[in-house]
């Protein structure tokens, strides 16, 4: 698309870059996209990205139910459908959400095209531009490019152990007009770290003293393989929390499939910025993947995913102990795909992914999660779902030994 | 969602109307919604809604689409993907693109989920507040959502039997900056008028001249039952055209499957957009549209499609010369789902709605379809696409009753 077919004088045609909105100034694309293009290296260990496992994709399942539904349903399951979603998969999230205690009802679900639509749609009814969101530091990503589209100022505060130091919100709320808190209480992701349960008290008070609502996104809160549940935000505050979760964890990301949660009032404006932004979520892929859940599959299922993942986990963490130089630190995850590393101080991870990808292995720089862009150089995010146990011991090595190389030259430097 | 849990005082509680974004003025349901909802009233015909004939819904292809990717390629079918879309499915438009003469390479198409996702990234990405679109009037509701929710504004031109009026816009470009220029050239939603090739290479050099770029949305283009295909808008202007199109038509609007033909340095922002706002059309989707399409499959199907649609249109036009009082005028469409009624000036389509649900037969009055949501009162869109012809038949004998009484009413008031 070079030249034009019509032969116009060359000042006759589109300014482009003079038609974008001002939005598109704060758009980019994910650097995890790039670390993804390199995944294709042959003998590369991918510890980046945030994949769920294939090999437990439950394709016989899949096979089963696009049987049954095109045979017994096919008209409905391809034509036009309503944009709040299919009323027995909202009556099956109704279920599963008050089993966690989630008082849920049919009017306070929305399905979504994965939890990510759910980020756009709430930026879309939230978000003026220059509006304040508070998140951690370091957040998701997909969040941060969300709400980046509708111009969205972050504010934020750090991560420990016990996930968000809320004890530093107060002064945030105080002084500054916060429009929403941005929440991943369970095995963060990047931090992979768990939000106390007196912590969360502590936030759904601020919260509510400040008249900020929060967000909840919680893809991996059934992926618990250690330690037990916690009362999610929502429980503790259900008239000023959107919950958001997601089928890509436990089912298949493939298919798109996410959920939202809101009081009756507010979901009612996100089905209208829905409908808008596509009509409504595949109807064939909503009865599929109801299709499956109704006969129960996930309960026993998602078990065999947290076994596995609790394995490559532990894996990941006894290799580390191994391969990583002292004055290395990282998190402890009860859940999820994704632990944190903290490098030393000066360490720059953008640098150390070079290093790593000559020893043929994959992570995504820490930096991307920081909605500022640049802090978090010295923290990289690793994933333990995606590579067998033999694969992750074998790239922590070699990412061990990558980090040596690097400390080695940064000492050179200093 | 009554009652909270949290027992805080009134004034803690979020002010959930407060803390929506401006845009969220502009936003509203859609009136087929409300129609839809009609539709389930027992012996009701519908000749509203915008749905294809289910009777020819491709299922067997898609149990065997279904079968084969899920036993070949299951891994990949539910894992995340790419943004930009499935690399064959992009082949497979790009020489269906380039059969109508549209000069697409694989790095100008991007899959989104139906062409209403198309609308609102182009809305991301072009459109400040207050920045202008010039449309038809009546133009395609779900264009007037889409981008009402990125609070454009809309400059309209008539249409006629032509399609758009297209002497009128030399008038409004120098008066206006438009920011783009929408066109439904082929068999027009709601109008069922086609836009002649003389006034495409007249919009074209307009559109040149004045530096805006145009959006050619063309949902129905391969389903001319009558006369000769046209060049599309983008073949006599592809540097300053984004086209649209979609599988909704032709394969199935419930898996909502579409895409959107760019120069590759407007597709990169779409792209950036799209990541933000979902990551990626469900692969699952995408690969079994894919495995249906390269089959080779709608080459005839399109074929069974156009036969029944010809015949559904000529026994709706017919049965209006029969049953409909005079003065009342519609358009006669080459192709489609789509036909316009004008009713004598005065009368009110709205109130025509009650009386036609009395009568039993339902339609979308044109109102919804003019930009201002006021103009067009006494115009009405009919479906043939959906109704059998014996329904049709019938129908139109109700709404010609409904009409008459309607009319009546309109004279006993002057």
């Amino acid at each position: 698309m070079t030249d034009s077919v019509v032969n116009w004088d060359g000042k006759w045609t589109t300014d482009w870059e003079g038609a974008l909105a001002k939005r598109t100034e704060r758009m980019t694309s994910s650097i995890i996209r790039e670390t993804l293009k390199l995944m294709s290296t042959p003998g590369l260990i991918s510890l980046g990205g945030g994949m769920p496992a294939p090999e437990l994709f439950p394709i016989r399942e899949f096979q089963e139910a696009c049987r049954y539904i095109l045979e017994h349903e096919g008209p409905q399951a391809l034509q036009y459908s309503v944009t709040e979603g299919y009323p027995p998969l909202k009556q099956y999230l109704v279920a599963k959400m008050q089993k966690y205690g989630v008082p849920a009802e049919e009017e306070n679900i929305l399905i979504v095209n994965g939890s990510q639509q759910a980020l756009d749609l709430i930026g879309k009814v939230f978000l003026n531009p220059g509006d304040t969101v508070l998140t951690d530091r370091p957040t998701y990503l997909g969040a941060i490019q969300a709400w980046s589209s509708y111009e969205a100022r972050f504010v934020t505060v750090p991560l420990d152990d016990d996930g968000t130091r809320v004890d530093l919100m107060e002064d945030i709320l105080k002084r500054e007009r916060v429009k929403f808190i941005y929440s991943l209480p369970n095995f963060h992701n990047p931090a992979g770290v768990t939000l106390s349960l007196e912590r969360r008290h502590k936030l759904v008070e601020l919260a509510a003293r400040y008249g900020v609502f929060i967000v909840e996104d919680d893809p991996y809160g059934e992926l618990r393989f250690e330690g037990e549940d916690i009362t999610p935000i929502i429980v503790l505050h259900k008239e000023n929390t959107i919950y958001l979760s997601t089928f890509s964890k436990t089912l298949a990301p493939g298919i798109r499939l996410g959920w939202i949660v809101a009081p009756a009032r507010v979901l009612g404006r996100l089905v209208q910025a829905k409908q808008a932004a596509d009509l409504h979520t595949s109807i064939f892929v909503q009865m599929i993947a109801n299709d499956i859940c109704q006969r129960g599959f996930l309960r026993q299922h998602v078990k065999n995913i947290r076994n596995m993942y609790r394995e490559r986990c532990a894996v990941m963490l006894s290799a580390m102990e191994k391969y990583f130089p002292p004055g290395v630190r990282w998190t402890r995850p009860q859940g999820g795909l994704f632990l944190w590393v903290i490098l030393p101080e000066g360490t720059d991870s953008m640098e150390l992914l070079k290093a790593a990808l000559e020893e043929k292995v994959a992570f995504v720089p820490g930096s991307a999660f920081y909605p500022d862009g640049v802090s978090g150089k010295n923290t990289l995010r690793l994933t333990f779902s995606t590579a067998t146990p033999e694969m992750i011991e074998e790239g922590i090595k070699r990412l061990g030994k990558a980090i040596e190389r690097q400390l080695a030259q940064c000492k050179k430097v200093q």
